[in-house]
């Protein structure tokens, strides 16, 4: 085991820190990402009181946990995509506001400014995230698309990005895109558009999540070995395919966990993801950063998941050899 | 052979149909699904002008040409759809009027009435066509959906296909909803639904396309026997997937014929679709109509594709049996 | 883990119950499925003696094991079998006793109700089993058959067990059909068939046993979820196929555990059955019932498998979700 | 194309062989094998009546078409089945006779001695056809075989043919036993037993049949290949597996033709076979005798299939190389 | 079609060029790829004799077929390999001389250079063949290969075919490298490495055959994509893999057409190469050059088996689309 | 667990045989492999120094480990490869000498001799190694092979081993070939050869390593089926392709361990082998001989890998059965 294991503690917002790091410490993990919902990480409160920071940091390391990144995926989503009423749903009061897309797309620019300087006080270097998509709905090119307003979308979203940027470069830390649908960067080729509309800077890399590759059809190990120096942070996540000529793989807008969905996220191990090659794959390209086990599955327990899931990982994720093979072999 | 084979002329309102009637009939096609727009069947002069229907019809029988049905796709996505820049593009001038979404649904609306009307003059019994989906941008649920605004928007399709479908009763013409994606129904699932929704009139039924099931990895001949009693028109298209764990199902934003796509329309034949099962399945649920072939594969001359595919189709659809098996073998 | 973890000891009637039942709670065992022969549950017994019962129960639970099932399969058999020397071999002699086939069928279906009546007696809700069938040496259709007779048959099943069945409703216990090639059920459509001739009286389940689906290239995660209140018991067994163009999927008549068979029973999950989707599809159909292995492997130490398979089943039948997801990310 | 393709008539004798000659005439066939039922070649008149064979001869060369072989399958069946109900349809009066078994086996075996003098008489050196299985019923062993009776089968197979085969071999005459399910030899196992229990005499062969394999998952070139010296005479027949889950490949005691069914025969070039594979593999054993069409497919129109099976064979059925590569490239 | 499609004449040179030249304009072949072998192109005549390349010219054309490139396969094997009697087989006895490997290099690279002079002198700008390869029989590493050899070979054959290439140049006639096992580029990344190694000078492209790269699991069309500038000239040929758990893909040392042997060689479309989408791939890197058919099938008769091919060809190589889709839907 | 578990020595040379044996013993091995290179087996210092054997039997004693046979190799190759340069590598120096292949080849011989000696004083029965081949750059004919030289190379290996085999013979002890790439046998085709031209003597034998058949897609489970009685040893080590149609299943010429081979090798578990099938073939053949482990894994730190396959094959390989099933449902 060379990587650290930590949980992401987004789907568990529900329980407050204190609560839940100490159960993650029981089970064996070895650190957190901290949401920045629920009262896993407040932004506006690291910022605005001196001791938040600290208190954090103390309560983690009572509990033997470390902290490498944090997940700000919510207000993210808000900066580039089309805002309707689910986002009042996801952001906090104070980002949504009266809703007005402009307002909401303003105000959530400047809270993920504050993200960073955030997670520079609170000395984490890695804020992982969305970026949101101007986009997303015309997937499907009918009525037929002007490819043209996809090219320009890829700039507008760089333009959005580019001051949010500037601050995570003035603070020293780097944000990482989880490669999703919805969001503007979603496979490959539409995460090396956005690389380039970015100028490649060093600022923006990618939080790898196999989840949303495997129901693509992609293989994520062959994505970090062709994004090797902008994977920045790695999800564990896992989902499976159940396609039977019945159930489509755009899951016929049903939620996860219905029954005749074509794909649904399961418990890491348990579903398509080829976890032994992506963990050789982050072997290759030199990635020390930690696993951090996103948890999702309709079918099974949350708590008897967690567990489940670092087990798997834990037997997973080996270290690599430090020597070539055959030279035992010769004098 | 058993069935007509007719070209949906959609894909060549660039020719005057006089033109492509007399091309087609050279080919040996039986017939054309005409379609509204270019200068194909105009709903307009239709019913203002007394002998448009009548001219129509003497070019088609001048050809040898028959019609069982026409094609409204581009006016019907509009009667639901969210109303953007595109619409403006597929759409005659004055049902996009000023382009304020609320008025070219309504105009939108009567202009499918008038087209049921139109076929009725024209002798034709069956409109196929599009819907429009109020949620298309609402397939992947993040953030997360209000999943009972799916559920009313069968609701709202239910409502606003109404009014139009009274039309059609009275005037002895069915619809046939395309299957198809940014339709609100597109699968197996969302087709139940929306039939439901309807309460299965059977004033509204199915144009069974296949080229829209298989990337989705649904099975058509299957959707055939499930639905037996709504297969109203049939088109014949086909499409393939390139899946290499590079090349994203979803599509990647890119324009079809793109190289980097995971999935392409191509040529009947050339394909994923399996026809022979799928005719096999016509001839259980006693499908007599038209095979309407709908053509487009960007990397295929047009010309020699409408008659690649008519060569395919003749040579598939096959006679059924009228005897039972081993019959002969009994004294 | 959630559901109990039995044996069923059919497999294991040459050891005495005293002997077995040790072993089973050493290994871990939550109880036991008791065979009706050997002298692991004796029906005439069970009737005759009023110690017996308790008796049985108290070793049990000297044991720490539970029980909530029994099996009554070889007996059941003969109830609609086409009787010959093989039946001889499985039959108590005092059901045998002639051989005339009339005889055994009517002794067999007393002794089936007896069993019903030494289930209700010992307070145990369920009695596992099989039919017999009287078409079974029709399955190909050659010389061709009269399908009339097939379809007679389930009247003839449904005819016989109904006496039976009436019996197990006064004693409030249900019988469990395990679906099996043999019986007048073996697959999705057959059971339907008979289900629907016993006009689905609720006195009558499935003994969900997915070793028998496997091989006919069925998915037992769907027949549970096409059956959902009709499955009453689950065995855990497990079967596979070796296809490799010489051997055949009919057996070759060879008996089990001969190398050139194309397909075998094989210890849970060393096969081809998926068990976590089938316990996933238990947990969809809200089945809380015993998960009771049948161990059956050719190549494999008895004694290590029952082991083997029962760490199996405790690692992969996980405990469900009590909550939906994404409900953590909205505020 | 190298060898003749013909028309077996079992499945035409609804039909006068006046009426079929000269149908499979125009449609190109080069002969026909003849089923000894319908008037297509009559056994007992071949026998009774001098002039009998020189009119078939006529009527067939009238037509331009030759005969290489007739098939006896109904009769053979016979020989050593359980006789029951079923076989009275298949049979001629009289020699079902009264139905009792051990007269039913006796009068079948000698009308197949007959066959083979009548053959003589019509100078064709080959007889197709069954041979009937005492042992079909115990396919699958619950209750358990007694596997004993298994291997004494065989030899029961034997003793019953030896004598039909001493006239055979008298006259001249091979038999092909088409291998087939409801046969002692229905795959290679059982195939290999028959034939060493008939000590491999030379009389008696295979008609091969890939119809018979594929649902099985068999592979008939390799049959070929591995039983070189003893094909006979080859049938073109297909079939094709539809496996969803739900459909199970045992036939679920459905008639051929049935939807919900596994597997069904479909007409040559539809299915599962890879008929190029086998044509190769016959000219590696150097097989230069007919290859003869048995249509049948519930889904198709007869004759249509007859013409489609025929231009398949021609365009399928290439010539062998007679040259070594590379030669060409060496001086 | 788009493209003209010729026969390579090396497997044929047992033939005189008058009687081949006359065999494939009745068979409607475009043109010949003639071979520097037999009396089909010899290029020390061609030089030596004035009237040589116009003597041929005519013969060509007054069969009215066409010549894009000759074959040099046999004495471009010699120019880096590892000379050993297999070589004597395939070379002039000039060029072969006393066999001494340094002389036999020297005398190929000779060859090789009046090659280019020759086809100049015919008017043909390609001139296709082989290399040979340094390295080809440490294909395994075992004993275990010393690494940098295999990298130095890249220089070595760019060293030995840099004075050719010059001359090449000079004459303005390019080289198509067949890329194949046993010489130095058999791959994608043995191709990339040598294009390297060459700087990458345009006078050396590829003649890409699909056969070579079918049975090592290579993606022809994806190669053709991946070298779009250096597709220079295209053979049509298959092979087939026959694997079945006792052939080995590596070939057994049987020689082609044993039974034995993992995949063979085959006619075009009999076997595993997907030519639609590597003529699809043609289509989008704009390669109008010829589809030459080098054929090679042991189970086929070559006559039959040319017209064949030649049917394939001009049935799969449609032509391309001319416009852009959906288009024709909009205003 | 059966059968004992032993590591093979032969990558793990650069550590002193104390060190290593102490590791082994520490992680639960039974045994080791003694390979004949580093300190581990020196056949010169075990004939020419009387307390030798014994010494290192007590080492291994001292640990609790057994040894059941010793691993030539390298020597081995030397005795009919052609040689060059990369045997210097791997040769002892007295058995490399000046290099001259026959010296060489005729030194290797005499120290497998040796090697037989050497083991019988040790007390081992089995010398597992390779025998080299005189025709492995022959693999892919072209330029087109002799193929009577393949056929004569398979005796001159017979010439070179029959005087070895002589020794082993008078010794005792049996050799067991590593059927392998680079060896004269290397599939099922070349070591039924093989056999056959050493007149099937029993001295010789195979060591099945099932990491060498899984890459050429062969079975090895049917390779112990097919060589009952000639699997002397069984290595367990693992291999894994990597095929997307960009990388080669020849391998590239690239070393292990390199990211663009189509397979390298993997720690036992980790690959293509089924080796529950491959032990089930072993119970099957009645194989009671060590499991060795051979590890060889690039992407995997070495002592890791160790614990990891001894842990894999612990759980997989479980004892055989010792009854017949259905016996106990049977009076």
């Amino acid at each position: 085991m060379a990587r650290p294991v930590t949980l992401f503690t987004g789907q568990w917002a529900d329980l407050p820190l204190e609560q839940l790091a100490s159960m993650c410490a029981g089970w064996g993990f070895d650190g957190l990402e901290l949401a920045c919902w629920g009262d896993h990480f407040e932004v506006d409160r690291a910022l605005a009181d001196d001791g938040y920071c600290n208190a954090k940091r103390e309560l983690l390391e009572r509990n033997g946990l470390g902290c490498w990144a944090i997940g700000a995926h919510l207000v993210g989503q808000a900066v580039c995509d089309r805002i309707d009423d689910r986002h009042r749903a996801i952001l906090p009061p104070e980002v949504w506001g009266d809703g007005d897309p402009d307002g909401v797309h303003q105000r959530a620019a400047e809270r993920m400014k504050d993200t960073a300087r955030a997670a520079a006080r609170f000395g984490i270097p890695q804020v992982n995230g969305f970026t949101g998509s101007p986009v997303w709905h015309l997937l499907y090119s009918f009525p037929p698309n002007d490819f043209g307003e996809i090219e320009r979308s890829y700039e507008q979203v760089a333009d959005a990005w580019g001051p949010i940027l500037d601050v995570f470069d003035e603070e020293g830390v780097r944000f990482g895109l989880e490669v999703h649908p919805t969001e503007i960067a979603y496979d490959f080729v539409t995460t090396r558009r956005l690389l380039d509309a970015l100028d490649n800077r060093p600022t923006f890399g990618i939080n790898l999540d196999p989840s949303h590759f495997a129901h693509q059809f992609l293989d994520t190990a062959q994505f970090a070995l062709d994004f090797p120096d902008r994977i920045y942070h790695v999800h564990v996540k896992d989902s499976k395919k159940r396609l039977d000529g019945r159930r489509s793989i755009l899951g016929s807008h049903l939620n996860f966990g219905e029954e005749a969905r074509g794909w649904d996220f399961v418990s890491p191990g348990h579903g398509d993801v080829d976890f032994e090659q992506l963990f050789r794959a982050l072997n290759r390209i030199g990635y020390n950063g930690p696993l951090s086990i996103e948890w999702e599955d309709s079918g099974m327990d949350r708590e008897y998941g967690a567990q489940d899931a670092l087990a798997f990982v834990r037997r997973t994720d080996f270290a690599q050899s430090a020597v070539a093979f055959d030279a035992a072999m010769q004098r």
